[in-house]
């Protein structure tokens, strides 16, 4: 796996500019009735105008047969090795919900949960209680004050909430507090290293002080809580590449994976179409734009065939309006696969396609995953397509003498 | 490359199963006359259908060019870095004739030579005396004795034997008594790290022993001794991904690679149909299997295409015995090609197909080195094929949030 920073000396820093359209859950597999996946159904006219023009291939997010989760999908794709930047469930849920995480801060995913009058858990979840009666309850744990740290408690959805603590010397190496079974207390937060002891006494207290907190609810009347992370250390894309780059994605926790890499986030609407005005409004700032297409996988993910074909048409009419901004360099990528069959992330590589002044005679007649393996970049880690980018636009110099 | 122990949070156990079936030597080359490799010319309805449906592929064994042994060819397919994990010369052979190695001890390869009254050597083989004459001469070495050192000699066959030294604190890192040409006397062995000073002194003793208990003899006179090995701790596959596994192999020294990845031998009997018999007979008791069909590979090796074609057409009427027990993750994978033009292992990327209920669309045509160099798998290191095992058959979750 290539580490960015390997190459470091052959960056450099032009106006061209680069477009990466990260299509989320982008690639698929065959339905068992006709034999042909979402790409291969759907309609598609620019997305397949573009790959006739484009230099096509298949991206390996992690490894084959890993599926990846959005932080390593994402990651892959912006140059970092998945396998060596880890980022924990606490701080990626944080991100999820634009809690502000800086180096040094510890977040968990919390959960209310319901126990006995013995402190046994009834219910991991509370009856999953909605939001509008979690999020009182998160005020009052808010409220809560520990030595020498800031608490801060976020509602989520449901049940769940974010806690961050912010302070000198906190670590993420302690338990988590789920048994993951009811009818046993909750467990105690123990150190997994010795530099961690002052972090797990910081959270049996708040357990502590949650739990009488709380003690009079019918359903939540304690907390779980798991997943703790800080933010990973990254060096940061613009920094490393020689870049300006500015992400635009309508979900926080993709706008919270760009600002993990470096990147300035541009505000924008909820709508792709948003996202796009986004884009154009902004062209001159920046010479790099992520752009996040969300409802692929959304529908991947539902299991829903259909409505992962209808989200792929209804993309493909914007794609023009990309193209009309003649970027040097413009990228349809996917973070992972998310096949509806599988209801699920997965393993399979995922189509690509790099459109540049350079790759006119290189296409394939249409965008989908058989056609892209046929293509001439073939297969690569998704760690490599930046440096497709940078040398395609004319900011990756030769290597060595 | 992988290594199979960074994912260790993603391995879950299930109750699926996977069968591995290993075809040694499974890829060849066209031949001169018809342009058609073996695979193509064999006529393969059960494999053709097979690959119909399934993700098909070609392995790299170590690195593309590298021709691999059995050793690294298999450990490879077992997810074990075959340029990480080394199993020695006198290691394997042990293996291969079922001499049990525990960790610690040392092997060699050793051969009966002939030496004239001034110790020179004649004969570097003995004049190749048969196994008749050279047993015996095995059976009088097995009784020396050394101090400290448990010492054993089974004969391989004709002028061949293993030496295995038992005790505390042998090394393998002690130099070689062939000298690779005759006029000269034997070497001396000479450790090669101060650790291994001991193990040099006492192969010394036994080599000097050795002259004396055989000086009588016509043909055979004295020994050489090469291939000093211990064998490589390897993270035990069934710990690592969370598995019961269990190998069916007809020959030694494949149950010995599997012994050495871990797994349950399995006793089974010498030919094909008994070694799938032994497969079904326990097929509950097991989640993955491990099962070697040789006779493709001796083939090759022998350079008789014929023979490889009617090795590879006498596996294809047993395919369906084996899809039969309906393994929820169905390999056939080879551990490297041995064309038959080239009569020796070679470097070129390994057929290999995997059979599932998510593999249904992915098919190509048919089972040879063209077709599944078109496959959805792509080129893969032979390393990552337990990944997909594990992906396709549930037992593998999610890299990261």
């Amino acid at each position: 796996m290539i580490d960015l920073e390997q190459l470091r000396d052959c960056y450099v820093s032009t106006p061209s500019k680069i477009v990466l359209l990260v299509v989320d859950g982008l690639g698929g597999l065959a339905h068992p009735d006709t034999g042909r996946s979402e790409l291969e159904t759907a309609n598609l006219p620019n997305l397949d105008a573009m790959a006739q023009e484009s230099a096509c291939g298949l991206t390996t997010p992690v490894l084959p047969g890993v599926a990846p989760g959005s932080g390593p999908g994402h990651l892959a794709l912006f140059g970092y090795d998945p396998l060596k930047y880890l980022i924990g469930r606490g701080a990626l849920e944080a991100l999820g919900v634009e809690v502000e995480l800086r180096p040094g801060d510890v977040a968990a995913r919390g959960n209310f949960c319901t126990v006995d009058d013995s402190g046994s858990l009834v219910d991991r979840r509370a009856g999953r209680i909605p939001t509008e009666l979690s999020a009182p309850l998160c005020r009052r744990l808010d409220g809560i004050e520990l030595d020498g740290v800031r608490v801060d408690v976020f509602p989520v959805q449901d049940y769940r909430f974010v806690l961050r603590l912010r302070g000198e010397g906190l670590s993420e190496r302690v338990s988590e507090t789920d048994p993951q079974i009811t009818g046993v207390p909750a467990l105690e937060v123990k150190p997994l290293e010795p530099a961690a002891k002052k972090t797990a006494q910081l959270v049996n207290q708040f357990v502590d002080q949650a739990r009488r907190l709380l003690s009079e609810e019918e359903r939540g009347n304690m907390v779980l809580l798991r997943g703790w992370a800080q933010l990973p250390s990254l060096p940061p894309m613009g920094e490393v590449y020689r870049l300006q780059p500015a992400a635009i994605a309508a979900y926080p926790m993709y706008r919270g994976l760009a600002t993990v890499a470096g990147m300035k986030i541009i505000p924008t609407g909820m709508s792709f179409s948003d996202e796009v005005e986004t884009l154009r409004a902004n062209y001159d700032a920046h010479d790099f734009f992520f752009i996040h297409y969300k409802p692929a996988d959304a529908a991947g993910e539902d299991g829903d065939f259909d409505a992962k074909v209808r989200a792929l048409e209804a993309l493909d009419p914007l794609i023009p309006q990309i193209r009309a901004l003649n970027p040097d360099v413009f990228m349809v990528a996917g973070d992972h696969a998310t096949p509806a069959i599988m209801a699920a992330h997965s393993w399979h590589p995922v189509p690509f396609m790099l459109n540049s002044s350079l790759t006119r005679g290189e296409g394939v007649a249409s965008f989908d995953e058989k056609a892209c393996g046929l293509g001439s970049i073939g297969r690569i880690p998704a760690t490599n397509i930046m440096l497709l980018a940078l040398s395609h636009s004319g900011k990756l110099t030769k290597f060595g003498p």
